[in-house]
């Protein structure tokens, strides 16, 4: 089929900049928005293709939808893309970006009838997010597994929930999505067995740090398998999955949830020849404008970015960083300047009441940076030992040897623990040392805090060992 | 009466050194202990003199020990004199320090049946604390009239609610303590006048910001009058108090309870002769050294604190900070390094469910200290828009003009409100800009947070601002 031209940017008709968006999600319906606040369409023509049905809707917000604490999917929209077509963003869903012609600065685009369309940039947003992992696992693709990472995804498991009665579920993966689909299926009266390769779940925390999260899980009735990598997802004679196989034993299975994380969707980028780094993700300089190029941006689960304490590159699909990043790019566009400096690698979650939350890097990782440090756990409560609903919470803070920069901070407790680590991530950002953090002035009053913060008391511990470590060398 | 002379702290009996400490609540324990911890009590000797019976306690829980949210007193002691004793901390109670006789390195002491005598000290720590302030108002000693700084006067107060059927309480200031006991006295089932004399209560707050507090305190019942400073506790027939009257108006009053803050207790350095600022606390270096003193060391709510934002110095009476500077004190003592570096005057307080928070610097601060500023006020939730129990939250933001600096942050909202405010004190202590902060890695999951913090959307707002007003100077 050959492509109908719609021409360059520039007409004759129409000498408006033209800003293209490839994905309709958080980083690219930000940058267009942003865009758009700063450069009215007289200025800035703003067109935005999105190959599904929906525009600006969190993720992040499937697990709890499932689990009932959220009505969706309609609450899980930020932004309807009728709402986008107010603000004159042309949001054009159904369809696909297929090719990238950077030489005369156009797209080519397929719609669901398969129709073909060139369209002219002047400025391009790569924002094309990220596909879930699917290892070549025998079974992996039958009736009954799911992924949680569209809307529709989220939609087909509450319909086979809905549909009829099932005893046995499997989660595939501990990580974030994992854990908290165990939580959501639990919820719906299932048995759950979450099965996971590496030896602890949440493998973002340190094993001790993960082992609470398992203990906790068990103690909700979830079954914690762990050293178990899936050989097969095995089927009955109606094609359904029935259980999961693992090298440590087999699981009954009436419902499959796949939580092996994502890959970012570069396949696209790749083929136009931009640069993708080491994980397969899109680099891009502070701006957000990708690395050597002058009219191309990239942001959201697709690009890869710099953790600010490792100094290495990671790829961190997170919803907070799409958005920020699509923010920077649309205030580029739209004449202002911003910039997204890097991450530290701040993450929460929750699993029932359990909060887990983790900043930085954990021991693997400083280890893998060349890093020498220190390590201290304490355990503490959320408030005031005397005031009522303080909770037991238990940190870990990772500092590095002789010069006593934190490094990383890891928490699980109950309520009052997660948001916590916004203090290590501030803390990191800073590039201060525990000493230093030993003296913050935060927040305390016995309904808060007790007297002294737990993230502090951790601080003071592996401050000592700092201490303790460079005396002794 | 001539005191007896135990000589001083070296004997030829007893070649150990010898720490004297005065005041046995936080910051003077935290010393002991500390100091304790670092050396034995074959190397050191602690005794600390204490005029009340009891050691450190959290005067801060007495308001939620009348509302009935903390069982006290004995919950309320974090260590008893038996357990200092037990770590070899001599804890002589009922015992004031009447004289520090410099020249001679020690104190007389009066215990409660008069007898004085004298103690030789190495070392010695000042930590003395805080006395309410009694301004000369007619009937302000009146029966019935309470101040909320010992645990005895929570007992005083408990007694008095429980002894007779009460209809009136009267609250006198609006601070913390103000708000946080007309809190307990509704639960109690008074009738709750709370009188201050600014123009909102939470002065610590901007005007602005207060009036959110003092509407939501209407909500719940509470009569919030301000603009009235009380001229006269007007008493009956039987010489308990009857009303309280103001500048504005009269109010019945069965209970008067006076939240009207603290004065550093520094007659005693003052007499010796020891540097007092100019807000009536101890001036110590960073070490919590008394400056210009060997020997002498000061902490807790005796001593002024340096503002890091400002860089004046305050009085800030709150025990996070005494068990702070009585650590580092101790430290040092035992032959370690420790600073106590300064505050950024952070604070949180809750009402019922409403949770307020400050740090850093409020407009009129700003102002004072030369600084000129732009300010952004935010409405946002506690977590995503779509998960239960979001709640409303309202954030407020001051940036320094030109520079971009976060100079201070305000905070009211509901249940996850007030600990956010860590985010900025950490963010004050490192001397973030607000640009900076727009690109935090706070922790995010729609459990806990919006995709944006409503701390990053204060930031994002008022850098819009601060960058606007640079483009237009």
């Amino acid at each position: 089929m050959i492509a109908r031209d719609t021409g360059a940017a520039h007409t004759l008709r129409d000498m408006r900049e033209r800003l293209v968006v490839i994905g309709g999600d958080a980083a690219g319906m930000s940058a267009a928005s942003q865009a758009r606040r700063r450069k009215g369409p007289d200025e800035l023509e703003v067109v935005a293709f999105e190959r599904g049905r929906r525009t600006s809707y969190s993720a992040c917000g499937i697990p709890y939808w499932i689990a009932g604490d959220a009505t969706g999917p309609d609450k899980l929209i930020a932004r309807t893309p009728e709402k986008h077509r107010a603000r004159d963003i042309d949001v054009r869903l159904g369809t696909e970006v297929v090719e990238i012609d950077r030489d005369r600065g156009r797209v080519r685009t397929r719609d669901v009838l398969g129709a073909e369309e060139w369209t002219g940039y002047d400025q391009l947003v790569i924002a094309t997010g990220a596909v879930p992992k699917r290892p070549p696992i025998p079974g992996i693709d039958s009736d009954g597994v799911y992924g949680v990472q569209i809307l529709d995804d989220g939609e087909d498991i509450i319909e086979a929930l809905d549909r009829r009665p099932l005893r046995d579920a499997v989660v595939v993966g501990g990580g974030y999505i994992g854990v908290e689909m165990a939580e959501a299926l639990l919820r719906h009266g299932l048995r759950v067995t979450l099965v996971e390769r590496s030896e602890q779940p949440m493998a973002t925390l340190d094993p001790d740090m993960g082992r609470l999260v398992r203990e906790a899980m068990e103690c909700l009735g979830i079954t914690v398998v762990t050293g178990a990598p899936v050989r097969e997802v095995l089927t009955g004679a109606d094609g359904r999955v029935r259980a999961v196989a693992t090298d440590v034993g087999e699981y009954p299975a009436d419902v499959v949830v796949l939580g092996l994380g994502v890959s970012p969707n570069t396949g696209l980028a790749r083929d136009a020849g931009l640069p993708i780094g080491a994980h397969g993700g899109l680099l891009t300089d502070r701006a957000m404008r990708v690395r050597g190029e002058e009219a191309i941006w990239a942001g959201g689960d697709c690009v890869e970015v710099l953790n600010l304490v490792s100094g290495g590159m990671q790829h961190i699909p997170l919803g907070t960083h799409a958005n920020k990043q699509g923010r920077v790019i649309g205030t580029n566009i739209g004449g202002g300047y911003a910039t997204f400096p890097g991450v530290v690698g701040t993450a929460v979650s929750k699993v029932c009441d359990l909060e887990i939350a983790r900043t930085g890097l954990k021991e693997s990782q400083a280890r893998a940076a060349g890093l020498q440090y220190v390590t201290a756990v304490i355990e503490s409560t959320s408030r005031a030992g005397y005031y009522p609903g303080a909770a037991p919470m238990t940190v870990k803070a990772i500092a590095e040897r002789r010069t006593g920069r934190l490094l990383g901070l890891q928490i699980v407790g109950r309520e009052g623990a997660g948001k916590r680590v916004d203090i290590g991530a501030v803390a990191l950002t800073a590039g201060m040392t525990v000493e230093q953090m030993t003296a913050l002035d935060l927040g305390y009053a016995p309904p808060f805090s007790p007297v002294w913060d737990p993230v502090l008391v951790a601080a003071r511990k592996v401050d000592d060992k700092v201490r303790a470590d460079g005396n002794g060398a």
